[in-house]
């Protein structure tokens, strides 16, 4: 079947004062043992400037061992931040830019800023891409849990509960439909967010819901742990949620509602974590994923009968082509593709943890599962860098992965714009009776 | 039955540039001619001071011919204002504020400021209220119209369609529930908020959901009318809907999901409305209802079977008085509460117009409505003011209604928040198993 | 405040080959004991007779030692059925009838006969109420577990799970909208049922939802229980359901969604329990809770400041009495009520179990029980029959309360019948333009 | 692109006292000249008897001038059925069955029925199909309306409103899932059917909503029509229903909640219609579409930009040949496929009509429908068929498409059921504590 594609992950992103651990070599040898052939990264833009960000990502991605791609994140907002966004599409072969409505006083964008963005986006054939939890009531959260004594990780998913998150989501996707733009929302992690896409679907919107691994399998009971170490793995954003999200999401992925899978592998390890162990608020945010992912979504939606395989390679790598404009060079088995291909065994057996995996951190929040299927083979761009156990990658071997604008969620766009300006000047003359 | 209360009113409001034209006079007198006793209007602050909006407000009520009370609108945020927030409780009797997710660049307020708003309402006792509509979005909606080149009344729809108003209702009452403090959506038009409100309810959330008499029974093909004057009439924000809605929010009010009916009465006639006949934009935003409210409602709603008599007493009059904790003096007949009775003739009848009603406003946005039900006297404090189709009031004879604060909404809201943070300092130790 | 009432009991009722142990005398003894003052339990009749069920359960109420009142059950129908139910809401003072679309081969009716069912307490102004599961995949449940060697009291869970009760619930609310008569759905157990008539209640339809007090604060994790004795002492149907499904009713109570509390009463001892040792599909279906229901509702609804006071006395009282038609002479403390009176003593606290409850049942599935909230005195018309921890009750001392029909639910169904038939006749000439 | 296939038609069936008036020559004739190539019909047995019905259709087909599949109508159930129903998977080619939960006293089936049928679909990998409508209620509803006076085509409508499609729906749903097996929901007509369908999907069942394109596109204000012949044309089951359902549908379908779009072209002409002319009950259900299909969903839904290019192909082609496991060999242009081809130029207009189409019924309910997109080529199998608006086509030409059980709907349902059983037998042990 055709690599895995991962749409999220954050290789050597500086953030919370430190940097991921994972690089895009690391990262890179991670993903091709799970047999995850492509990702796309997000460019963190240089106090605001997207091209010194795009510079000092290209850079870091000089080491890269399998092929990537670009997101853009947008943190601010001026003439400037415009006019690059046109040059990162036109002449970068980036097509999509992510929004963050949280992170206060760092990378939150207020609504105005977002629906300048959203309209900038459209003009641009460009997806618009959000985290979404309400930054300014995750601030509040967090003073309400420090004034209470909460300190440890478990403040951090008590700070930021499953409501803030389904009110950003309701937001982005009811601004998104009154600009009418393709929307796309990360890591969803909680049925509150979810509810939100699957109305958003039946009414028509074009919405892109993309769960997480971890928020695909784990519960936010590790955050109780009376250890800190093991605790602290767990914190991400927005935080794994309490069990029962986890089961709604993998439905809502099996039919469609949510439609590829991600990781959001942003790794740092004890080290780092213990950064924040007077303080969650100071334990950078992030899990790994990258070199797991394969291997939890064919166990545990394949193997339970939840999905077909045909499902497993679209959410899995299909899909992410797709959306972003790649297929079929990517998620794709045909003439003309790369040759991105992983032999995966379905009666071979996995088990997971620090001491096996390929990421330089020395912690993984899969620690210990056990499961079915095992990526025996990973062949990138037709050369084999998995097999036996063994890798067999180079550093600059990777590719730069261009996407193109106006992918398949553009399609028709314009015409829906046409449709409605033609029923705002030539309204239908309704019945004036009283009710 | 007991007089009715109107929990919605503008009298003598200054606002886009002119004053509504029914003051605390003829506002009064329009009201007891339609079965109304008592209202509560909001108080707008003098540039962002309370104190100096209270007493503006004040001397304008010297005129009232009938009790009435006091909202009190938050414009900006500091420290001051939230000390003034404190005074007006304590002090004046004021046990509930507005916060506007409109109006951009007047009275809008962020996030921010709602959540500090929602925390000082909790503390004080207060209810916050809301106008819910996303202001951003509004802004950038009405400049689409301009630039579409539309520029009459059927823009104002056009800018501000239902999503806007879902997205508000949804984000005001997520942030709510964050808080944990009651909320109040004032004047619900669409679906879209109906159904945050019903959802809100499902989970057990203190929120109280106000339709009013134009959203109940109009439509928006009004203002599609080719004859100016006629479509500026029904300008009024958020925008009286499509057909299909005033149905939905009529059924949701006869189950209690919407609780009480309002009329956000705020009346400006033909020459103030022609203000905008070039733009818009510039339509003083308002339409009459208080002296139409309960015939309408016992027309519309009664006649028709969906709510029962004990239903139109407590949609008109009794849930206002317990909501804004004033009951039983007001909103009853028992000993002890205020005499103000009204006799309904169920057999009565009567047809709405310009001509015949007390306003000063020279339209009617019912103009020409017949319908079913005819109060025939009003009583107010006793004393006989309508009978025989004929008033008799006297100015200066109404009276202020302090309105104490920890209303039934709070009740509980202490042990709540016991219970909130009991469980997070005793959390259950969950299961680690992986899903 | 008014003593409690009971919608939902079963006393001395012959059901799966044996009859519940607690009966008109033990049963009013526990209620009284437990703050509840009256009744309203279910006639079954006799070969779907049901003047020889009324006679038979008159007989048995000749113990009573507190007022009582009486729903009937249709099981079969024919026009003998139809004119017999005539006569009871006539000549016996008997206001509703339950449906069960559960108990294949017993008590299950068909959709032919709930239709024609509704129709006739439509026509009589009485209340259908319907017990929602979906009789015949309950028997297929059932047969499955059996296939599958599950022979234990979990097994009568997994049988018959949310899904079926949804279904039900779904059917029936549709089908009284469809005969626009009002409906009352007992035993509500499910989030999946609950949400049917949250949905029902936006929409505007007049249905009831009870939940009861074992719904309401246990779960299922008890049908587990290795131990037989225990874990066959919760079977009831529809069953207790997984944790998540007790907070959501709660919440759902809250706000009103549903409606009121009962408890469905009806209890068996151990060794009647024991029937069903070898197999769950003869465990006797039934859980006490006529003693504890007031208890249990003050201390986990009202010290946790989920309802208010006043929402208390409604939800175990009022609004009871208002259904049934027999307000104010119960459910209220006024001049002219009853004198059905408690004191509950918030200070107060509780231990539940089967060696202190006053039911004759030898199990209690509150056993060690413990919370806040103490009933200290209950008098009965009033006489004083329960104080300082004695209990003063006399066999023969309750009085039968007559239920009159067209009660609230009523109010303006007509009205809306003929809405209806005038819209069928002139029908608006709708737009042809294709869509 | 490929040509279409049709899902839902009824050819030469005998039906309500006469036969539909396109046989497998005019029918197939008519669906070429629109750019379908392949369609699949309903056998209806012969008095209970599959092989009987099977013969019939066999020989009815004989005239055939293109590919055509067949469904399976089960009408009564006993032993004999059951067995037949595995003959017709195993032998016959038909990998699909429909269940009628309307058309009392002729083709409806019990609960009972029903789950036994979903069961035996469910062990043969065959797809259970459903015809969602209440019987009982809708012959309920039928005698109202007589009873009221109304014996017009609106009749029709009114009898059988989208309340009682939606809760077939949602009962239909729910015993599938109870069984665990997919469901294919045949002409989902209303929004309450859709939403149905929406929430099963958002927890992952395995649901397959069809509209068809009268209900996509129409509304039922045709039904008021004066003429008799003109509002008669309009009558199906369910019925088309008033606009806003419509566009509903549109949205559903554009978003993927609803998979891919029938016709029930099933098509009597105005002397068959007439038969009802003093009883809508007498009216032959059915309207035309199997022409028509292509061009409509290509102007409503490509032309107004709801949908892409990619989706049009999806929704009438190849969803259909998935679903009913004959892909790739239809619904698709790839090596080895049949050569079933159209040519469809989006700049051609069209116009409707009986005088310009190629059935054999005198009416058309597109009469005068324009739009643009057109169908210039059609080849089947390799043949041009049409072309420069000309047919030819020869009767016997047509091929029977046998469709092999367990298509990919079926996928894993083996592996969820052990999983199911799993967690029977070893439950987790949950805390027993209190809520």
């Amino acid at each position: 079947m055709p690599g895995g594609i991962d749409p999220h992950t954050h290789l050597e992103m500086e953030f919370m004062g430190t940097v991921t651990i994972d690089d895009f070599f690391s990262g890179h040898a991670a993903a091709l043992a799970g047999g995850t052939t492509m990702h796309i990264d997000f460019v963190i833009p240089v106090n605001g400037n997207l091209t010194a960000g795009l510079e000092s990502y290209k850079h870091k991605a000089e080491k890269s061992a399998m092929d990537y791609g670009f997101h853009m994140a947008i943190t601010k907002w001026n003439d400037e931040v415009s006019k690059e966004m046109e040059v990162m599409v036109k002449e970068h072969g980036i097509n999509s830019f992510k929004f963050f409505m949280a992170y206060k006083g760092s990378l939150m964008v207020t609504d105005d800023l977002l629906l300048q963005g959203l309209q900038k986006c459209k003009s641009l054939g460009a997806l618009a891409m959000v985290h979404a939890e309400n930054g300014d009531a995750v601030a509040e959260g967090q003073q309400r849990m420090i004034d209470l004594g909460i300190t440890g990780p478990e403040g951090h998913a008590l700070s930021r509960p499953p409501v803030l998150e389904g009110e950003a989501t309701s937001r982005a996707i009811r601004l998104a439909k009154f600009i009418n733009t393709p929307l796309y929302v990360v890591h969803v992690m909680s049925i509150d967010a979810m509810e939100e896409i699957a109305k958003a679907k039946r009414e028509g919107q074009r919405v892109i819901g993309e769960p997480v691994v971890s928020g695909l399998v784990l519960d936010d009971s590790w955050l109780w742990d009376p250890d800190f170490a093991t605790a602290s793995k767990y914190v991400m954003s927005p935080p794994i949620r309490e069990a029962g999200h986890n089961k709604a999401l993998q439905a809502a992925l099996s039919s469609g509602i949510l439609q590829l899978v991600g990781t959001d592998h942003c790794t740092f390890n004890s080290t780092q974590k213990a950064f924040g162990s007077d303080d969650f608020r100071k334990i950078p945010n992030g899990v790994n994923g990258i070199e797991e992912r394969m291997h939890i979504i064919w166990d545990s939606m394949v193997e339970t009968g939840k999905i077909t395989v045909t499902d497993y390679v679209r959410v899995t790598s299909t899909e992410c082509a797709k959306i972003f404009n790649i297929y079929p060079q990517k998620g794709a088995i045909m003439e003309g593709s790369d040759a991105d291909i992983i032999i995966l065994n379905p009666k071979g057996s996995f088990v997971m943890g620090a001491h096996t995996h390929h990421s330089r951190s020395n912690t993984n929040v899969y620690e210990g599962r056990k499961g079915k299927g095992m990526v025996e083979v990973t062949i990138s761009r037709g050369r084999v860098v998995w097999e036996d156990g063994t890798l067999n990658v180079a550093a600059g071997s990777g590719r730069y992965i261009r996407t193109p604008p106006f992918g398949y969620l553009f399609d028709g766009i314009e015409k829906s714009d046409a449709a409605y300006r033609a029923s705002l000047r030539a309204p239908v003359q309704r019945s004036k009776a009283a009710a």
